[in-house]
């Protein structure tokens, strides 16, 4: 159990997987946030859009890259429910991130701190500041109870 | 110099690369085909659209998923002017991309023989065969070209 009060980011990103499980998508959720102002928030949609790009992190990113009309997110921080993937963690780096929260860890898919690690390679142009585990039970038992509730 | 003929696919991401720098883009082009018909085609845009994750093969396989109506592009090859950077690696193995043509190495900026290496973690859960080199010489002497006009 989490035993301080979530930022208010984070209860955005979590109510934002909320609403991904609610679409029948892995519940996972984003959100963008400059000055203590939200830019932009997403969800998980990659079957409800057709599109295999559309994960939280990345439509966040892009909506926020809109909002701004520049496509880097420079003075952003970025809130996520689940450790970013290799595609997400290259978004991240792309829109020069300042700081990453992400709430629950993900060995299998994750690429921050486990697999390819992408912010840790001499190539990566960009490396965020990285905050994990702020959320991880709710966050992690949103995902528990979407895959128990599938099978 | 190439010293054999260039595959159609190739030279349609060539072409692409093309009208990227026509652009002020960094050259680099990007074409999604399935059973020798070209789905989608691509550049690199973040600049134009002011969006960080507008790279050539982003855009080539969302465009390519949306006209299919799917997320997976099971039994689509993407053939690209430059090794993938690890966001669009992510996506390549989120799109289920049987094959990944290749031109120039990226030593610098690519994830799939450089760097993060996103195809080789036991966390990609889909690996494309690849294959690369073939318009390595005109791939790289555009981004050389395009690079050397800026200073």
């Amino acid at each position: 159990m989490t035993r301080w009060p979530l930022p208010d980011p984070m209860k955005t990103a979590l109510e934002q997987a909320h609403l991904a499980a609610d679409a029948g998508e892995v519940p996972v959720g984003a959100v963008v946030v400059r000055d203590g102002e939200v830019i932009a928030s997403a969800h998980n949609a990659p079957r409800t859009l057709a599109d295999p790009t559309a994960h939280a992190e990345v439509l966040a990113l892009r909506a926020a890259a809109k909002a701004l009309g520049q496509e880097r997110l420079e003075g952003c921080d970025l809130w996520v429910t689940l450790e970013p993937c290799a595609m997400c963690a290259g978004a991240i780096a792309h829109a020069r991130i300042g700081r990453l929260y992400y709430a629950a860890p993900d060995p299998k898919g994750g690429a921050v701190a486990h697999g390819a690690r992408v912010f840790e390679h001499p190539q990566c142009h960009h490396r965020p500041e990285v905050y994990s585990g702020m959320g991880e039970e709710e966050a992690a038992g949103m995902l528990r109870g979407f895959f128990a509730g599938r099978r």
